[in-house]
């Protein structure tokens, strides 16, 4: 009987278990909302779980958002993750939580977390490339000459970072075409998705002192599937010399859903041989390191319902890991909430690209799809991302999807 | 007699009055700390003031930061200016405020905002052009071609964004000569700063919906000196394609007074002309608008006391009402604390560029301290932004200053 009787292999059973941010019916303000954490298809109220159990978890999870749990650090994390997996299996509790259970058809969910800093890296080889050949197809090489050297990655708006199911406003801006005279102002025509894995920082570091690579596990909490909607026109005429700006600014769209890593275990792998030298900081192939940096995540890009791609998060070249090295090795610090997108994930074949600029190769080759073609992105498409993990015996573990309805200026 | 007897002329008298959070000795956390006003080299407690003379303010001044008072608007911002010009001019309330006025010497000054999102604009022509020579000699034009067209920007790292007085660690990371055959690992020797004015934006803007060029002073409360610290060689290596990141993400100084746009009517100056057409939602030289969009600051940068430049903020192509209107024209929302530099302030001679990247030609022209040559920073050096503007019956209003010592790692 639901809630406790999820179905045998169900993807959100008792072995996966993410955190999210709810209200119920009749909400009023921000202060009405508390942390849930899902079983099947139902969510519970993990705060008014503790204190009925008397956890002294309550103070952690009675809250409005995410940041106090957090904060809590990573035995804060392990055990409350150890409390809800017994209070969700243990039969003799379920009297007393069953009414703290709410099917998820009947709640509001919530952005998780107060963001902090935003950053986006671009740590697939395969989308790189894609991405070099397009812009650049006279070049040597299609990665920049820094690319196998650093993982390359720049700050986005966290004031625009929206939670799955948020309608995405068509942006206007600037574009001109090479061949165009002077600039243009209009609604981008260009509008594109980019499918990647976000990581959510919970324990903060200090200004000045770099977070070193085996200190992944101490910082960051979980992770989230990403949209990185991106208008490709406003994009390509804005980002010389100083990169992106107003193309990625007007919306990222994160999940509901922050997967514990501890949930992930099963789905941990090396990633990609490295076929550059790596400096220390970034070195992940010391033999004293026997844990393996990737995770094997199968990602589901969906237009509409259809499914137009399949992206494999254990192809990306730069690791989690790597990046949070990279992004304090200057000392830069960081604080609970901080969020970092892998930068779209592309695997190496042609129905395994994160994003349209990939699919359609810049629009030369649309989509078909059933209801049809697709260069980019038209008012009224509704995009999907999901995704799951190899879980323990052979179970897999569901990521909550993130989707976002794309809405004219006007409509 | 101080605090109220500020002598005739000091940059810093009642037609001034910029805001700040302080404390005082003896404080323990952030709730001790609470709004002060600056009068000459004194700091009112305005909460403390607010609350003994029965102001309804003290709610939005008896706070550890801006924030309230930044969200309260426009008409806030005007009656609670009102209100402190009468407090610290009408004789009959000495009495009551003596006691809470603080000599600046004695109190500690913190970051006087939480910074929501931060963005820095690149929008001096000459620092474009200077940049654009260096870095791109055999370039047709020093500038790229989308710099006429719009403001260009780039997001930054909030959360190193410190308050003035704050040491700035050297940052370490990777560079790469050209010459080089591969990156190496280490400290910065190409430690650069960037005279900027940053503005503090006030109240919020819905997602979807741009601010109009005319709506600036609606949202923008107030400005500060900003240093945008960046290691040049980091930057060098890591920006192309996606811009600066831990270039420029180590730190960026902020002064701890925030000058209220109502305190620098006086300094508005139309912006120089301009040399290319602007699209409807930049173009502030249509005949229906009367209010000129630049500031005359005059800004001083100097090196362990000394003054190496004196940028002018009123050569600016690009305005902060255009830069806050492009910002926003794709839909991206404002929140309270958003903070946006203008970019390296620099005037058309020698004397008035607001970086060592232009002072020394990139390194090839050192300036002679006269504890040295300086080609970028060395360890030690203390880096200090001061400021001016024309205000009323000819006196001047004095910005805070910022001010940082470089100090190596193990320093």
């Amino acid at each position: 009987m639901p809630p406790f009787d999820v179905p045998e292999g169900d993807p959100f059973g008792p072995h996966n278990l993410p955190y999210g941010v709810f209200s119920i019916p009749g909400s009023r303000d921000r202060s009405d909302r508390t942390v849930g954490v899902r079983l099947g298809d139902h969510v519970l109220d993990a705060g008014a779980a503790a204190h009925a159990l008397g956890s002294p978890y309550a103070s952690l999870l009675a809250r409005p958002s995410l940041n106090p749990l957090l904060a809590a650090g990573r035995t804060a994390w392990s055990d409350v993750r150890r409390a809800l997996t017994a209070w969700v299996t243990v039969p003799s509790h379920r009297e007393v939580l069953e009414p703290l259970f709410h099917p998820l058809s009947s709640v509001t969910l919530h952005l998780p977390f107060e963001v902090a800093d935003y950053v986006d890296f671009y740590a697939s080889e395969n989308h790189a490339r894609n991405v070099g050949q397009i812009f650049r197809p006279d070049a040597a090489d299609s990665l920049t000459p820094n690319w196998k050297h650093l993982p390359i990655g720049y700050h986005g708006r966290s004031g625009t970072v929206v939670v799955s199911g948020t309608d995405v406003v068509r942006p206007s801006g600037q574009r001109k075409a090479p061949a165009d005279p002077a600039p243009v102002f209009g609604p981008s025509v260009r509008l594109d998705i980019e499918a990647e894995v976000g990581f959510v920082v919970g324990v903060p570091s200090e200004l000045g002192s770099p977070v070193a690579l085996g200190d992944f596990r101490e910082h960051v909490f979980g992770l989230c599937l990403l949209n990185d909607w991106s208008a490709r026109d406003i994009q390509a005429w804005e980002y010389v010399p100083l990169g992106p700006f107003l193309g990625k600014s007007f919306a990222t769209s994160v999940s509901a859903w922050i997967t514990p890593l501890d949930a992930l275990e099963e789905a941990r792998v090396a990633p990609p041989e490295r076929t550059g030298p790596l400096l220390p900081y970034l070195d992940d192939t010391a033999d004293d390191r026997d844990e393996p940096g990737g995770y094997d995540l199968r990602i589901s890009v969906a237009v509409n319902g259809h499914v137009v791609s399949e992206p494999p998060f254990s192809t990306m070249y730069w690791t989690a890991a790597q990046q949070l090295a990279h992004l304090t090795v200057n000392g830069a610090s960081l604080r609970t909430g901080d969020l970092y997108g892998s930068g779209t994930v592309s695997g190496p074949t042609e129905l395994e690209r994160g994003s349209l600029l990939e699919l359609t190769w810049n629009g030369s080759e649309p989509l078909e799809l059933p209801d049809g073609k697709r260069a980019f992105l038209e008012d009224g498409d509704v995009v999907t991302l999901s995704a799951w993990a190899p879980g323990p015996d052979g179970v897999r573990v569901g990521l909550g999807e993130v989707t976002g309805r794309v809405v004219g200026k006007d409509v």
